[in-house]
Order: structure tokens, then C-alpha cells, then sequence
């Protein structure tokens, strides 16, 4: 197909239920939209590269269009916001067929549709190597979008769901961004961000970010089946971390794993006595996600 | 480095002037900013892909910066907006090392400094080949950005500058985004989009969304050494194409270049009495561009 006949067929299989304000979408220079008044604008964008990523075969065509989404979704999600729109960029590379990439469209169209977000413009080209980059546009009440910069000493931590469910099922299966549990921390977690790399080392993030330092638990909310490992360093949860003011109750869903301590330096965590090795998946350091490292495992020995 | 090294060094080379409608810039989950009041918002996003768009030691570091935020700030100017924001996507395979990455933000930030535009995040990654996805944000007071599909049966078409210009350099220059001539088009052009894969293929595309066709003048304002061939189907040079109604004045810096006649189909493009193969550059077809491929080269002989 040439370019204009790709476009066109992304025209179509993207072709659901439009939100009212979209003025313009797939075909023009630009998309066109309409702020709604009193809000902010979310602007989050994620690449999703073979052989980074994941590798050919390991997903199919519509748990890749997903996942692609899903990352940028999670993203609008620990700004506890509404996910409004998407731009798709796509470099094929020859495997990528026409009846692969409207799989991939449709795996992405199924969780856009379920959060009324829609697809409004892209680019498209071919390549030596998939590669997706996935932005996602949403809004938050002005002044009342979650920051991970605002944790404090004393402050409780709480994570959604379970942790290390990824990295126990071999990073297969599609995330559920946590959309309707981001939008009740508003105006009640002092910090929020979202699991992408593993617990230690986005947990590190928001500790460095907010000039504390975090002691975790010594129980875990594990996912059925993960080793401890796994629940520490795993990664691609997409599950939510937040910190709330200590006697402030939790929204249901979330469990509480810790509490933010005096950071000196800022940035360490905390666990069973040790203070832990900062490490999780790095785009520059790892292979694309199995499991977990040799260092990682024989890290987390020690602390048995 | 670590992934967490190459964002704070990207928090450094881009941190220049920062626009006041930026609530949070890189280092969050998502970008917040501010709407203006008034504005309808436009979003575009432009992937340039090693082996696709440009060859590894074609342009230098700063060249492909500059270049890869010139084609989305590009498709703001064909819309008539303000450019705002970006947010830079890159693969990184391991030529591009921490040197070669400085350049390449600094070329980038010296044109987002020209026109007021705000890097206000992104994603990172390694990669085996170099991939940048540019997401560029404006915006245009409501109703009155340009589109693509306005031209008429009778409007005049015209074009900024000098066709053909990139191709007879051979694709090694920086495109200058023509943000001042787009706004200067408000309220006055009937359609517009930027030169980006060629004249006619470009024309085609303008004609097939209004439901015209296009007769092209015997003339055209060819770019210095640029062959006929480059200046109908060279592509990558940035200019504006735009429709006027007939007896409409066209802002300085345009030229007369044909005319819309009734499309019955729609889309097709005349010169010199002869009705041209719709051809240009496509990402899915051609090789990177180092001029004009035989084929084309042939067709546009036998226009002599």
C-alpha cells in the first residue's frame, strides 16, 4: 500500500464513536480540538520499540496495540485525569501487514473505546523495526492534576492492586490503566505515579522527586504466584503508588505498602532493615522484560 | 547512563526560557499546561526514522534536531496556529551517544527558541536505529484555523517561495517553518497545507479532500538549479500551499502557481496540457531522499 491508502485504512478502523470535541481528526495537517474550559491539558507520549519493548511474537498484533495505549492511559491516569484523545505514530517494517497492523488498530481501538478516548492523527512510515509512539491527551480540573513531587515526611505509601503480576506472567498480558482510581485520589494524595519500571525504582523516583526517602513494609500485596522479587523490581504493572497524609483513608482498591521517612541523602528505599539497591528495568541497561535479572534475584536473596 | 542520567541531562539542554502556560514541564508522568482561553488546540506529530528519512552522516547532529521539530512545527504554520509546545520521542541505538544527543536538542531548541516553543517532555529509549517522533502543540482561535479541504472550483493557487529548493540541495538543509505567512493566511485562505512530500502529490491530496482537481501554470517559481522535475516532485520544501477565492490579494511572500477546476474525479493535476501521475515522496515506496527517482524523471521529460 502506499501512504495515502495506510491512511485511509487507519481512517477506517479507527473510525468508532467520536468525542464532541473533536473538531478535526485523522487527515490534515493538524488535529483540531476544543479545551474544556477550567481544565488542564495532560500531554503524556510513550515509544514502544522491538527488541526494546518486546520482541516479535511474544504479543499478538491486538495485545501490542493495547499495551501501546495502555502505557500512555496509565500516564493520564497517575495525574488522576480524563483521557480525551490519541495520536498514533507507526514505523512498519515488512512483517507488520496490513492484517497485523488492523489488529494492532483494533486491540488499541477496544481500550481507547472503553475510556472514550479517541484516535485523532499520527504519522506513518515504514521501518527496519516496529516501533510505536503513543500520545495521549487528557485533562485534570486546573490546579488538580496529581504531580509526584509533592510527598512529605510522615506521609503514608499505598499502591493499587497487586504488585509483580507482570513480571510473574512473563510480561503477556494486557494492562488496565487504573483511570477510575487515579481520579479518586484527587485532592487527597499529596503524590502519585504509576508503576512502569518496578516498585524500587519508581517508588526511588517520586522519593527523589519529593526530597524524602521511603521505608516499605515487611509484607507486600503480591501478585498469586510472584516471588518477592518480582513484587520489588518486576515492573509493567501499571498499577498506581501514591502517598496520602498520615490518618487520611485510603479510596478502596489500594493497600498500604510503607511510609515516607526524612530523606538524607533523598531518593533511598527502604525494606527488611536494608536499604535497597536503586534498580528496576532501565531502556539503556536491560534486555526486553522477562523476568528478573541474575543481580536483581540475587539481591532479593539477600534479604531473605 | 542510566535512563533517569539521560533525563536530566535532556531537564538541562532544554532548559531555556519556558513559556508561562507551562504548569509542568519534563519529569512527571504527563505535561500540564494551561489552554488559552479562546484557542482551539492543534496537535501534530512527525516521525523521522534512520534508514527511512535520513541516512546516519547525512545531516549532522544539530541539522537533525532542527530539522526533525521544523517538519511539525511546519504543519502548524499550514494550519494558521501558534506553536506552543513539543515533546521529543527518541530511540537512541549507540552511535548517538550523550555528544551527538546535545547537538541534536540544541539544534532543536535553537529553532523552538525562534518561535516561543516550549520542550515540555517526551519518552526515551535505546534503539538499534534512530527514531525521533516529534509532537509539536499550538493552537488558533476557534474557527479559524486552515484546512485542507476548503478549496473551490475558481480559487486561485499559490505558493510561498521557491519550489524544488530542498531537492536541488539535496535534501541537506534545515527547513524554515512558515509560521508568520500561515497566520498571515487567516480569514483569507479557502484551504492550505505544507510542501512536505512534493507539489503535485501534496496538490493531489489538497484537491481529493475539497473535491476538486488543479491546473497548474506553465511557470513555476522554481527554486534556484532546481530542475521542473524537483520543483513538481522534490518534496521537503516546508513552503505553504494555500487556495484564495478569485480576486482575493495574497499576503507578501506568495506566488500565483494555477487554479482550481471542477474534479470529475477529484484530484487530479494538470501542467502544461497534460494530466500528471500522481507521484511524490512516500515513506512506504521510496528510497531516503537524494533527488528524484528515474521513473519520475522520465515522466517529467516527456512534459518538455
Amino acid at each position: 500500500m502506499k501512504e495515502d491508502a495506510w491512511v485511509a485504512a487507519i481512517r477506517r478502523w479507527t473510525a468508532g464513536r467520536r468525542r464532541a470535541d473533536v473538531i478535526a481528526g485523522i487527515g490534515d495537517d493538524c488535529a483540531i480540538l476544543r479545551p474544556a474550559a477550567g481544565q488542564e491539558l495532560l500531554v503524556t507520549t510513550d515509544l514502544l520499540v522491538e527488541g526494546v519493548h518486546f520482541r516479535r511474537g511474544w504479543l499478538t498484533a491486538r495485545q501490542t496495540g493495547w499495551k501501546a495505549l495502555a502505557r500512555g492511559l496509565s500516564d493520564i491516569a497517575a495525574m488522576g485525569g480524563e483521557a480525551r484523545h490519541a495520536l498514533v505514530s507507526l514505523a512498519l517494517p515488512a512483517w507488520a501487514d496490513e492484517r497485523w497492523t488492523k489488529e494492532f488498530y483494533s486491540g488499541l481501538g477496544e481500550l481507547a473505546e472503553k475510556w472514550g478516548v479517541t484516535v485523532v492523527g499520527g504519522d506513518l512510515t515504514r521501518g527496519r523495526l516496529f516501533a510505536a509512539d503513543i500520545v495521549v491527551l487528557g485533562s485534570a480540573p486546573q490546579g488538580r492534576a496529581l504531580r509526584r513531587d509533592g510527598a512529605r515526611t510522615g506521609d503514608v505509601i499505598y499502591v493499587s492492586g497487586a504488585l509483580g503480576r507482570a513480571a510473574a506472567g512473563g510480561y503477556r498480558d494486557a494492562p488496565e490503566p487504573r483511570l477510575g482510581l487515579g481520579r479518586k485520589l484527587r485532592d487527597k494524595a499529596t503524590a502519585c505515579l504509576d508503576l512502569s519500571d518496578g516498585l524500587v525504582l519508581d517508588l526511588h523516583r517520586m522519593c527523589a522527586a519529593s526530597g524524602t526517602s521511603a521505608e516499605l513494609d515487611g509484607v507486600l500485596p503480591s501478585a498469586p504466584g510472584a516471588t518477592i522479587e518480582q513484587a520489588l523490581f518486576g515492573g509493567e504493572d501499571y498499577e498506581l503508588l501514591c502517598t496520602l497524609p498520615p490518618g487520611t483513608e485510603p479510596p478502596r482498591g489500594f493497600t498500604r505498602i510503607g511510609r515516607m521517612v526524612k530523606g538524607k541523602p533523598a531518593g533511598a528505599v527502604w525494606f527488611a532493615g536494608a536499604r535497597l539497591k536503586i534498580a528496576g528495568w532501565d531502556p539503556f541497561r536491560s534486555e526486553p522484560r522477562t523476568g528478573v535479572s541474575p543481580a536483581l534475584r540475587r539481591q532479593s536473596e539477600r534479604l531473605r
